[in-house]
């Protein structure tokens, strides 16, 4: 059998959405600057599917920016509201567990001499509101807070971010990274009060290659990329067409049934952590319980053992999961999120990331829990590490 | 009849090539970061094309980084030279006749602080060389010169360029942006002295959304973009696998039958040019004749008439070409190449550029010669401008 459960790092593709991409590449090829037919069925394409993308979040289609990926739309979303409002101040507020598409950008940030504040977050990976209010102030130009930790599930408070800059008496623009939770978590920019929202098709059975940067109407932005004139300020080069196709389909697919969907990936994921627990001990399930965690996400670790063998030995058995800080995996630092968290390292090492989609089932539940408690326990028996260690 | 002469903007997708990239869509999906058996298969298909495409040029496979376009390789080469050299030298020398998604990036340096120099080319759109040499000091870092002109198909002389690079007593990095060339014309990196080349998919009947950028090991280049980690340094985010699978087959596919390709498309090219020359009065032919214009390009203005209205009465007859500046499309200036090669803005508007690519036929050709001449006459029976008025 083979079951995958890496969907936070990237999904197959629907066989729907590939039907939808590939008339795109072969017949409707047309370059949508272009006002011959060709050129304006691509054109139609990419503003029907502005169309799609802007109802799934309450924007308005002149609101999106199509990019190359979900990293690219942190990068433009970040570095554009830094360089354009840095006359008004240098001062940007994040976590300390945002993913590396947002640490990478914030720390280039700093060298340029603009100051971050990362917030702490608690032990389940919650945000530290009460030190968000104290660190806001009038040189503060932008906070960036992901919806769902891509590496614990943690849904942070969105809402409530968006109300306390909403109360300030001065404009302090919010980026949300919803990279984890689009197509599982609602979101509604207008009732969050998001200026900027980063998207991507892969994690939402899409074509890899293409993401989204929403930014509101009002939102003083430079672009950080230069080039040919293309459909968007934002992003200069030919636009890549049957991707942004691909990523409508996603999209309409991702939101038809998006309550069914949901309700069956938290069956399984619930189903995974209490069969987890009932059937391996010294199991430590990082990220909270409940509704305040991503449907589609189960993390623990299995102390006394490195990930990196569960993950090898798993994908013997045709399971695919991801180990540590599922965003450096060829890397041996144990996870940022984990440590942020309070994590020891070596309970870090020992961590197991399961990321759901709609596509899976409880078979393959049902088989992930009779195959990892046998390669917990023979890694265990061979594992240097003995019970007691930490 | 349906007839594609655009190839220059896009070009259509080999089934070939789709059939590449369908298994990396729904079957062969993993993240090439991950060592589990899927994201290895994805990690093995993004070095077997690092190979492909690396083979096509001279180059090496760790040379190579896939950007998201070609006009994304240009803003990466450019910027990032630039701005890793600035404590050498600001001074960076292009020509007037670059795309836009070079002199864009150039004017935005510009307000950075360096120092660019747009050199001047002749009437057929060759650099002038003795201009280069007066231009280069000890402060230029950087010679960035298209392989061949997209609007009116002049070859540059990029080996000459090179040479008089490599006998200054100082490094000047040299980049070639080769999107028109590529596939077309011989690149050889090493016997060319390049240090720096973009190349794009969709102009060779690969994918949109997928180019790269080739930069020589020794090369002194920063990351202008920052994020999530990714198998290319200069270029972060989830790598687009099925992008890069495909543009490794259009390569394949380009360089299997080069000199046949090539001969094909430079009869069609000649067999056009003679056509209207021969049918169409006061028509004129933009850039060079004979084995330094690229076999894929034919520019023509036809007096009196708007270059616009050319394209849409020819559209309706199921021809598709571009007008003007190919890359201004809804814009109305005047193309700045036809202007920098000295061609006066009423006649500029009048052009047409058509595209050739391997796929095109004789027939086609016929077809363009049977009805272009009638769509100029009765586009001049209703023409306001007169012969004699320019």
């Amino acid at each position: 059998m083979k079951v995958y459960l890496d969907n936070g790092s990237t999904t197959p593709v629907l066989k729907e959405v590939v039907e939808a991409m590939l008339p795109y590449f072969t017949e409707k090829y047309g370059h949508p600057l272009f006002i011959y037919s060709l050129g304006r069925e691509s054109y139609d394409a990419v503003e029907a599917t502005k169309e799609v993308i802007a109802d799934t979040v309450n924007a308005s289609p002149e609101e999106i920016t199509f990019t190359s990926s979900g990293t690219e739309a942190n990068d433009i979303a970040i570095r554009g509201v830094a360089y354009a409002n840095k006359s008004k101040g240098n001062h940007i507020i994040t976590t300390k567990i945002e993913n590396p598409s947002v640490l990478r950008v914030t720390e280039a940030l700093e060298k340029e001499g603009f100051k971050i504040d990362y917030l702490d977050v608690d032990k389940e990976g919650f945000v530290n509101l009460t030190q968000l209010k104290e660190k806001l102030n009038e040189k503060t130009i932008l906070v960036s807070i992901m919806h769902v930790n891509d590496e614990i599930g943690t849904i942070e408070p969105i809402k409530e971010v968006g109300e306390i800059l909403e109360t300030l008496n001065y404009k302090v623009y919010f980026h949300v990274d919803a990279a984890a939770s689009y197509g599982k978590i609602p979101i509604n920019i207008e009732e969050m009060n998001i200026d900027l929202l980063s998207i991507s098709a892969h994690k939402i059975h899409g074509p890899k290659g293409i993401g989204a940067l929403i930014t509101k109407k009002d939102v003083k932005i430079t672009s950080i990329q230069h080039g040919y004139i293309s459909l968007f300020k934002l992003k200069p080069g030919t636009e890549n067409v049957p991707g942004i196709v691909g990523f409508g389909k996603a999209a309409e697919l991702a939101f038809k049934d998006f309550n069914s969907n949901v309700a069956h990936m938290t069956k399984l994921r619930d189903k995974l952590i209490k069969g987890i627990q009932e059937t391996i001990p010294d199991s430590i399930l990082h990220g909270p319980i409940g509704d305040k965690r991503s449907p589609a996400n189960v993390n623990f670790s299995f102390k006394y053992v490195e990930g990196e063998s569960i993950m090898l030995y798993l994908d013997l058995r045709g399971i695919a999961v991801a180990t540590g800080s599922a965003c450096s995996t060829r890397k041996l630092e144990p996870s940022h999120v984990l440590t942020a968290i309070g994590v020891k390292p070596e309970v870090a090492h020992s961590s197991i990331r399961f990321t759901l989609s709609k596509l899976n089932t409880e078979e393959e539940i049902d088989y992930v829990l009779k195959e990892l408690p046998e390669v917990i326990e023979n890694l265990r028996r061979i594992s240097p590490i003995k019970p007691g260690a930490f």
